[in-house]
């Protein structure tokens, strides 16, 4: 039996449709239930359930996005950066081992050489690098408080777990799919009067929560993967396919730079950036490329009614 | 009545000796009596007791010291970023003025001009600036939680808080005081092999919370205020004191320099540095020149049996 934290939020419910295609015995867990917020009260209930696996899906994103967790500061750190703490001991103390969704939107831009940052690379969307939004800066933090932190190796800095992993962290970008949800990243593009032009990683939701599933039945080594659909994409190839594949009639419309997206639609800076997926593809774990993945959520576009 | 939460800190002890001493009535509130970590709990517990007042010298510290922090980094988070948000929310609905003892130490050096750091300098040893402690780093987020933030105004950074101010910061520097603790700087100072020669601000500890109550009772404008002794004073010029005063036979010994202590007494780096305490005398309160406190400390200076 698998245990899903925020199992009613857009990851959430996305585990729990593969686990109901896919005859896997879960239970989503609710505050209500067991206020998992509270070390001692979760690993008691982790102690007489006994599940397999814990997945933590749950986190503070902000609604309708981002920006509403720079009004909610304290709400963000408590869902992003202490929760991926308190399940660490709690998991440890009963010997469940976990995973937790984290975020690729702890980076910015690419690396020096044009390649996506691995999993060794130092976050560089965080509060240490004071460029980030309280959303960014809370997921790092998040990382930082499951031990992570930048080691100087051989002359350079790798991001680095000072402790014995057992446990994963799967980042995640830019969720979509096929069915229209505000969450969704090409329902935002749909609805956004103006959008910013940028080259990104994407996560396609399914796709994100079978290999995450799979990690652990294949009992892959534990730590960090970056969890997104290999390749890149940017905004305008997307909105071009939705022209061309009849989504939408919509002219889109591109802010001139991110200065005038700052300035005029958005209260925080937004993470825009590229993954390399090597680490997960190297394990085994299939995903298919974003551009295929984007095309085919497109061709089985389901808008809401 | 005070509500007090932490009251069985080495702050919140010397809230309790000191209402003890004025006869103002307070009550201690501790965890188990009223989960105060609970927004929901809290604003029920502040509507039905409806104090005066509120101080918050609950918070999480590092046992012996900073450095347990790094190793605690959710309880660190937890206890100093999230819970003054929590506080805040819970006692705007319960309509409970309230204050927040906060650290200085989210500061290192002293200002370019060589004068001390005032409320509206931007906190300079933080997680923003990738160069502190996660101590310092989570006491920095616990004023960004209650709105505080850098802000331009007429080409200059500020820290403000982006909304009306309904609460007091106390900043709070290495507190001290005549009675032996492991808490107690001077205590520190006798008690450590080798010490790190520096440049501080302090707080006397009972200056401090009479400071803070008065700042209630006299009802000066909400906001920060630095509440150190004025004045600034070095490792070696209390150690000469010491000695002087006849409290200890000890050869002091100091590090070469701050990389010295790091490389072999210390995991995270420390915060020295010089607070201006114009805010807070300017309100009519006052508070002690630092050199006379720590005299005065070591006069009475009572050792532990």
């Amino acid at each position: 039996m698998i245990t899903v934290l925020g199992h009613n939020g857009y990851v959430g419910q996305a585990y729990v449709r593969f686990f109901k295609s896919q005859n896997i015995a879960f239970q989503g867990l609710s505050r209500e239930q067991c206020d998992y917020t509270d070390r001692a009260i979760l690993a008691t209930y982790l102690k007489n359930e006994k599940p397999d696996f814990l997945i933590n899906a749950a986190g503070y994103t902000g609604k309708p996005n981002v920006d509403a967790c720079e009004d909610h500061r304290s709400d963000c750190l408590a869902g992003n950066a202490i929760l991926p703490g308190i399940l660490q001991v709690a998991c440890q103390e009963a010997g469940i081992p976990w995973g937790h969704v984290s975020s690729g939107c702890i980076f910015t831009g690419l690396r020096e050489d044009g390649s996506g940052f691995s999993e060794t690379d130092v976050p560089n969307f965080t509060f240490r690098q004071n460029n980030c939004s309280f959303y960014s800066g809370s997921k790092a933090l998040g990382e930082e408080v499951l031990g992570y932190e930048a080691r100087s190796e051989k002359g350079q800095q790798v991001w680095k777990n000072r402790q014995t992993e057992d446990f994963y962290v799967w980042r995640l970008r830019i969720p979509f799919n096929e069915v229209d949800n505000p969450r969704n990243y090409l329902t935002k593009l749909l609805k956004y009067q103006t959008l910013l032009e940028a080259e990104n990683s994407l996560s396609q939701l399914d796709h994100f929560v079978r290999a995450t599933i799979q990690c652990w039945e294949k009992k892959i080594p534990f730590g960090t993967y970056n969890v997104t659909n290999p390749g890149k994409i940017t905004t305008s190839e997307v909105t071009a396919l939705m022209k061309q594949k009849g989504i939408t009639q919509k002219e889109f419309h591109f802010f001139e730079s991110e200065k005038e997206f700052l300035a005029k639609a958005a209260k925080t800076p937004r993470s825009n950036c590229i993954l390399s997926t090597d680490k997960i593809l190297t394990a085994n774990i299939a995903l298919p490329p974003v551009k295929d993945a984007i095309a085919e959520a497109l061709d089985q576009w389901k808008p809401c009614p």
